[in-house]
C-alpha cells in the first residue's frame, strides 16, 4: 500500500449522513489552530453556546457541543441521568432506539422497552401503557427522527406523557435538528442531543446537547458518581461554563468547533423556519419524482421525515448494484437499509446543504438510469 | 454579543498543547467531506492504521484513532481492561496520573496508588513495592510524559515489572508520541494511547490507541460487558476492521481523519528518529537560552522531557502577567502550572511543528522582554 496525501472524490452526499458541507464551513476548519484556553477561543465557545441555544430553541444555560460524534451525545445524556437500578422507558422503532436500550443496560438501568414496528412513529398510547404497567419509571428515551427508517415521532407528546408520570425525557434529535422543528423549551424536553453531520451540514465529530434545570437537578441529586469521567456533565460544564468560572477538563477539538460555529451561522442567516420550509419543499419535489419513476416510499405520509426519505427497493432489483452505479457513475452516495431493513430500502438524505434542486434532479436522473 | 465568522489570531503555540499545525494538515482538513462508508474513506482508514503502526512502532493489528480527544483514549483503554473489583496499580506524578486514578475508580477498579512527587519520574522500586505489598494486581497504568510537570518516566522498565507480576500495562503517551521514542512492541506495552494535538501536530480531537494480543485476550475473557458502549473496543474494532468485515458503529470524524493522515505522512517523511533528534536538539537550545536569562528548569536533567520544558517562576514575578505579555505582545502562548504547580511554573512546549529555531528565538526574546 502506497502511503500518500488523501485524494478526495467529489461526492454528492445523499445518504443518511454526513451531508455535504458548505465551503465556508470547510474554510473555517482550515484556519490555524489556537490554544483551547486562549481568550479568543473562549469567546468562540460563548458564541457557539449562544448559537446552539437558537438552533435548539432553548434558553438552557447548559447547551454546548460534546467533543465526540452523536453516539457520545447519546451516551452522555443517558449516563448522567441513569443510576443503577433505574427503570428507563425506551422506544425502539429502529437502530438508534436499539442503541439507546443497549446503553441504558450498560449504565445499570432497567430498560422498559416499547417495541414499535420499524418505519412507524412511536405510538403515544403504547408509550403511556408502558408507564401504567411499570410504575416508577425515572427516565424515558426516544428518537425524534429515526435515521434507520425515516420515521418521525411526536416527541412533544411523548415528553408530556413522561412528565405526567413524573419522569424525565431524553430526545435524540440527531437527524432532526435544523431540518424539522425542534422546540426544546416549548416542548419542555429535559435533555436533548444531536449530531453535527446531518441537517447542520458540518463534518461528523461533534454532538450538540442541551439540559434543562430539571435534568441538572436530577444529576445534582445522584447518589452515585457518573460512570464515565469524560462524559460527566458536571465536569464538562465547568469547562464550557462562562468566563472565569471555566476549569480544564479535556482539550476541545478546536478546528471542528470553528466549523460548527460557521455552520450555525449559516443556519442563522437562512433562519430556522426557512430551513425547515426548504427541507419540506425539496422533499416533496423528490418524492414526486420518485413516484414518477414508479418508486414507493417506505414510511407513510404522516410519519415521513422530509430530510431522510426511505424508498422501497422494487422486486427483482439488486439494491447494492443501484447504489454502486450511483456512486461510480454519478458520484452520488445514497444509503442502504440497516439491520432488518438491509436489502429492502434505500435511504436518501436531503439534509442541510445537500437539500437543493440540483441534487434532486441529478439523483432522479441517476436512479432512472440505474433502474433501467 | 455579535455573532460572526471566527477571526483567528495568529498564535505561536508553545504551551502544553495543542501545538502549531502544519499548513498541509490544515489544507487536508478543508477537503470536502465524504461518507464514512465510502470505499475511498475505507482506504483512508487502512492507510491511517498503517501509519499509526509506524508511529507507535508496533505490528498490533488493533491500532487506530479513537474518535475523541486524548482523555477518551485514556478512558477507552481503562474501561476495556478493568472489571469491577480489579486491583489496578496507578502511578500518580501529575494531573494525568490523577485522572487515570479517577477513571479507574469509576470503572469499579480498586486503585493501588503509587504517589510520586510531581516533577519526578516514577520510581521503579516504589512501583515494584506496590506489587509486593498488594498481591493480585491485574493492570498497571502510568504516564510516559507528564504534561502537567514535564517529567519522563521509564515505561519500558515499568512494563517489565508489571509483566513480572503477571499484570497488563497501559501507558499514556499523549505528549511523548512523535517527540521521544515510543517503542510499543519492543517494550511490550499492552495498551497505549496518545493525542493528536501534541507532537503529531494535528488539531485536538483524536486519540490514537494500540492494543496487543495479550490485551485483546483479556478483553475477550471479560465476564462483564464494557460499561461504555461508545468505547467498547470489540464494537469499535468491528468498525475499524479490515475490508468486508467492517460493520457500522459510530460515524467517524471524517475531516479530522484527513488531517491526521496528513500529519502522520509529514512525520513519516521526516522519519521518527529525525523527529526525536529535532525535539532534543531544540530543547537543548531553548534550555541554554533560558539559563542565560537566569531561569531554571523544574525537572532534573535526566527526567526532563525535550518537548515540554517546565520553568520555575522566579521569586517576585507575577507569572500570569508574563504569560499575558507573551500572548498579547508576541502572540506566543505558553502554559501555566496546573493544580499544586499553579503559579510556580511555566510550561513551554516545543512539540511537533512548533519545535523550530525561529520559535525558540522569539520566545527567548519575548521572555527577556517580559521579565525586565
Amino acid at each position: 500500500m502506497e502511503i500518500k496525501s488523501f485524494s478526495v472524490p467529489d461526492r454528492i452526499l445523499m445518504g443518511p449522513g454526513p451531508s455535504n458541507v458548505h465551503p465556508r464551513v470547510l474554510a473555517a476548519m482550515a484556519k490555524p489552530t489556537i490554544g483551547h484556553l486562549d481568550p479568543a477561543f473562549i469567546d468562540l465557545m460563548d458564541q457557539i453556546k449562544l448559537q446552539l441555544r437558537y438552533t435548539f430553541q432553548t434558553k438552557n444555560e447548559v447547551t454546548f457541543p460534546v467533543s465526540g460524534p452523536g453516539s457520545v451525545g447519546m451516551e452522555t445524556c443517558l449516563v448522567n441521568l441513569i443510576e443503577p437500578g433505574n427503570k428507563v422507558a425506551v422506544c425502539v422503532n429502529g437502530v438508534f432506539g436499539g442503541r439507546m436500550r443497549e446503553i441504558i443496560s450498560r449504565c445499570g438501568g432497567i430498560p422498559v422497552v416499547i417495541d414499535i414496528p420499524w418505519g412507524s412513529a412511536v405510538d403515544p398510547q403504547k408509550f403511556e401503557d408502558a408507564f401504567k404497567e411499570n410504575p416508577g419509571i425515572k427516565l424515558s428515551a426516544f428518537v425524534h427522527a429515526e435515521t434507520s427508517t425515516g420515521a418521525r415521532s411526536d416527541i412533544k407528546t411523548l415528553t408530556e406523557i413522561s412528565h405526567k408520570y413524573n419522569c424525565l425525557a431524553v430526545a435524540d434529535t440527531v437527524t432532526s435538528l435544523g431540518g424539522i422543528p425542534v422546540k426544546t423549551d416549548e416542548w419542555d424536553i429535559d435533555a436533548v442531543y444531536s449530531g453535527s453531520q446531518k441537517c447542520l451540514s458540518c463534518p461528523p465529530g461533534l454532538s450538540p446537547v442541551s439540559f434543562n434545570q430539571r435534568a441538572l437537578d436530577a444529576i445534582k441529586n445522584r447518589k452515585t458518581k457518573v460512570q464515565s469521567w469524560f462524559m460527566d456533565i458536571d465536569l464538562i460544564t465547568s469547562y464550557w461554563g462562562s468566563g472565569s468560572k471555566r476549569s480544564y477538563h479535556h482539550t476541545a477539538p478546536i478546528n471542528a468547533l470553528y466549523g460548527l460555529n460557521e455552520a450555525l451561522l449559516l443556519l442563522a442567516e437562512e433562519g430556522l423556519e426557512n430551513s425547515w420550509a426548504r427541507h419540506k419543499e425539496n422533499s416533496d419535489i423528490l418524492i414526486d419524482g420518485l413516484k414518477k419513476l414508479g418508486l414507493s416510499t417506505f414510511v407513510k405520509d404522516e410519519d415521513r421525515l422530509p430530510e431522510l426519505i426511505t424508498v422501497l427497493v422494487p422486486d427483482g432489483i439488486d439494491e447494492a448494484k443501484v447504489r454502486n452505479k450511483l456512486l461510480n457513475d454519478f458520484n452520488i452516495e445514497i444509503g442502504a437499509g440497516l439491520g432488518a431493513l438491509a436489502g429492502k430500502i434505500w435511504r436518501i438524505g436531503l439534509m442541510g446543504y445537500t437539500s437543493n434542486r440540483g441534487n434532486i434532479n441529478l439523483c432522479l436522473e441517476a436512479l432512472s438510469n440505474a433502474l433501467k
